[in-house]
């Protein structure tokens, strides 16, 4: 018998570490595996051979690692380079001498390349005995195949509650307002079209279109005009024509070659206040919040996250099985329903799912029926959420301890 | 018989509804007044006699009412001035002609003023039959007298809870990493004080201690150099030995003669960056969301503010019952209890409650035990959040019906 690593990249999401849960679950339901290491701090970690064991992790811990938000394991944006030979003869090494047979990874777009790649190095140099597995997660939703990533969810109720509830707050005033929600989601606007299922947004500011900023300031004239109101999603990653980011901050590097944004709402908040449609606009930029608001979980979310675990561990006691991730297809039935399913991960990593532009209403005028029909069923159900002195209880990190 | 009215004023609070449910809610156990007017936009509304009937509201709406955060009867910053005899002669036409005989107002400091001028005017020119009482609601805690406000507990729920959840974002990278969080609270130090019960903050700055550059930036490098963390909260009403705002943003004017704050997270930010003692700084403004944030209400708070507004409503059937506030104090018990106590309105008015400075650790090191204790009682217990298609259920603001 041997082991398995579970390890997390990426930014964190509200629901990401229910898949580590899920995957230690089915190892005690099935303890096809001696031991479930936890990677600290992703592949930076392992290549350091910082592991946890979660093996007999109990079930109070096991429920609320599920509620805890970021990443328990600790993250990295370290990237496996396919050319760095030393990286893969050390990584192999320190599998072998662990014992380890599958190692889980969740994360997005380039951690589904580092499970590619580490398959692929296997295969190339006909190392027998390890197997490399994909979980998805991102709030940003932008991983192709699989129906929709784990974390998006959690993000999206965050963010259409916060829409729906400073919506009523911007209107308690009989004065002129504007107000200008930004959302994550770099080139995709799944986070900021979710706004949408809270029903108030006036306006809605997708990546997937070019901005105008006449055509929007148009809008926004319009809106204030009608009803002395108008409330504004926008998301990070709005472009002009040419390409530029309507956030035109100083763009910093990531470690990934993707900039780093932020800052559009307080750019098209200035847009507004120089053209003169309106005498007066806010600013709530949700930052971090969005993507570790576990006490606003989505209970599919947390539930499909934890089940993918499950089914990733499952399927892993296959030994044919790796370079695979876990993805997720909507049933064809009248109530929402998901079977898990698993593709190359060569199909899903370094591409990107945007927001499906025949989604997307002409004039910033938001999302179309069929969208919200795809996007509601995902936001339902809140697990009940177990607090200590007033805040939720939370696993401490794994890596502080 | 004669009927009451019920309004609200200054910013919105995630239970300041609870309140007026109660009122309702009061007389329908007991029919003292004929009908429950919920008066539109605070005294701006009343003023152009924009009202509603609330008297026979079901008991589900009742329900989904208290849940429902903002001003659902809308609000004003409207400030009846003493010296406008105008106003005050139109007011007490406008009372008579719909047969009000008291007249409920939620709201902070402002408001406490204005039920101690209508109060004081009628005894002055001998107008009988009508009585003022106030309900105090304000995130920012600054009442005097009344233990604290309904409407912080779940502000300050919300803002430890959201730095809790940002902190576990923050560590997961090995990397360097200093987040600040900006919370409101104008010049009382409460809701920023109330991050710690987290018990995750490294440096509190609040505006009840003069902001020392020199100080704060030791203080943040010896945290980055012990654990290459830092997680600091600086409250929105910062100010420098010299009296000007941290945040140092060209001060607008709410109206009230308050300085518009905001943007102390960034000047703190751009203090840190330029110092050199940190390379990378992250901000969180929590702005709107903070006092709105209902579906992370405090049990605690939500039924204090509706148990305020049937206690209002009991007392004013009495008919000397007039320029008062309604309060609460904390009882002398082992577990946390409050007894609803009455007060005049002008004890009340054009005063600030800071937090108290013997709570205050040195070098914004944060609360003392003795605070915790005393804030830990109040955002404890979560309420049952009705939701419908994902995002929670809210009643239809009454200003747009």
């Amino acid at each position: 018998m041997a082991n398995c690593l579970v390890a997390q990249s990426g930014g964190p999401t509200a629901v990401i570490n229910a898949t580590v849960a899920g995957v230690v679950k089915a190892n005690q339901m099935n303890p096809y595996y001696d031991k479930v290491y936890g990677g600290l701090n992703g592949i930076e970690g392992i290549l350091k051979e910082r592991f946890v064991d979660l093996t007999e992790m109990t079930d109070e811990e096991n429920l609320i690692l599920r509620q805890t938000p970021s990443s328990a394991l600790g993250s990295c944006r370290y990237k496996l380079k396919r050319d760095n030979v030393a990286d893969f003869e050390k990584l192999f090494e320190i599998l072998d001498k662990y014992d380890i047979e599958t190692m889980f990874y969740t994360g997005g777009n380039d951690s589904m390349d580092t499970v590619a790649a580490l398959s692929e190095y296997a295969k190339a140099h006909d190392i027998k005995g390890h197997r490399f597995v994909g979980c998805p997660k991102t709030v940003d939703n932008d991983l192709v195949i699989t129906d929709h990533c784990p974390g998006f969810a959690s993000a999206a109720k965050f963010i259409s509650t916060t829409a729906l509830q400073t919506w009523l707050d911007v209107n308690v005033y009989t004065r002129q307002e504007v107000f200008v929600l930004e959302t994550m989601g770099r080139d995709a606007g799944w986070l900021a079209a979710s706004a949408c299922l809270s029903g108030i947004v006036d306006i809605l500011v997708l990546p997937e279109e070019v901005f105008d900023t006449e055509l929007f300031l148009a809008q926004v004239k319009k809106c204030v005009e009608e009803k002395n109101k108008c409330y504004i999603v926008v998301s990070e990653g709005v472009k002009y024509a040419d390409g530029t980011y309507v956030a035109a901050a100083a763009s910093k590097n990531d470690g990934f070659g993707h900039a780093q944004l932020g800052g559009a709402g307080n750019a098209v908040k200035q847009l507004i206040l120089d053209s003169g449609v309106a005498e007066r606009c806010k600013v709530q930029d949700l930052s971090t919040a969005q993507r570790c608001f576990a006490t606003q979980q989505s209970l599919v979310d947390v539930n499909e996250s934890f089940q993918l675990g499950m089914s990733a561990h499952m399927r892993s006691c296959n030994k044919e099985f790796t370079g695979k991730m876990v993805g997720l297809v909507r049933k064809d039935v009248p109530e929402y329903d998901v079977d898990f399913i698993a593709v190359d991960a060569t199909e899903v990593c370094n591409k990107v799912k945007p927001f499906p532009s025949e989604w997307i209403k002409p004039n910033y005028q938001g999302i179309t029926e069929e969208a919200v029909r795809f996007l509601e069923p995902l936001i339902k159900g809140s697990p009940t959420v177990l607090y200590k002195n007033g805040v939720p209880a939370y696993v401490k990190p794994y890596y502080m301890r």
